[in-house]
């Protein structure tokens, strides 16, 4: 899908906020929710989505909306860190297909990194929602 | 560099904005510094930077200068899209090296992508001044 198009209230992310579908949860607050990501890049691998948007991507998330959502990055990335202890992290978000988006929902990736792992693809396969959950446990754990 | 460290007041971006440096200058507001990337991963490549800020990077910014960056962030990327028409458009924030940062004054990068186009690799050449003095002209009448 391009950078045009209409939000789809049936998107993945959409029914993971309404309960619809599963999602391993690492925080919420009133503007964002924050959960593992299913087919993680690396070790750690969390999105944070907007609660109250139809924005399909960042460009069309209203401003007023942009503050609360990265703040709510900051916070999740801060938690990653302390919990994980990674040696770096990517902060990233994808706007259309050939950026690399494929749920449109706008959502941030929290990717950690450490010295000489290299990123998994996404899509690559499905981490164990187990180890998933004890990773949330740990990062929620950390969150200030 | 890791995720620990001290602000280097020295650091290629903090003397950009003191205008020390030369840089090709897109967008500026009381917040944010938008300026095209020297190495240039895309056609487009455009770097957003806090102007009153000494964190390091994402983690280390006061949670209320983190709406100003992203808003400016979202309104360049906004112009990059209706300058350039990509297919799609990457925002992204490196934290520590094995995260990809090289400099450190935290900065967003916008990177537009088009369908079928590689990204090039940060560090790959140095671009043209003129084309970036181009691609910067265009970039600007577009923002709103």
């Amino acid at each position: 899908m391009s950078l045009d198009g209409t939000y789809d209230p049936g998107n993945i992310f959409a029914r993971i906020l309404r309960g619809e579908m599963p999602s391993v949860r690492v925080f919420e607050d009133d503007h964002v929710l924050a959960f593992m990501d299913v087919f993680p890049q690396a070790r750690g691998h969390t999105l944070v989505i907007p609660k109250h948007s139809t924005a399909r991507n960042f460009l069309e998330e209203t401003p007023e909306n942009i503050g609360p959502l990265m703040e709510g990055v900051q916070r999740v990335a801060k938690a990653v860190r302390a919990a994980l202890n990674p040696d770096g992290i990517v902060i990233t978000q994808f706007n259309g297909s050939p950026a690399g988006q494929t749920v449109y929902h706008l959502h941030v990736h929290i990717i950690p990194r450490w010295e000489g792992v290299a990123l998994g693809r996404h899509g690559e396969g499905m981490a164990d929602v187990e180890e998933l959950k004890g990773l949330a446990a740990q990062i929620s754990a950390k969150i200030a």
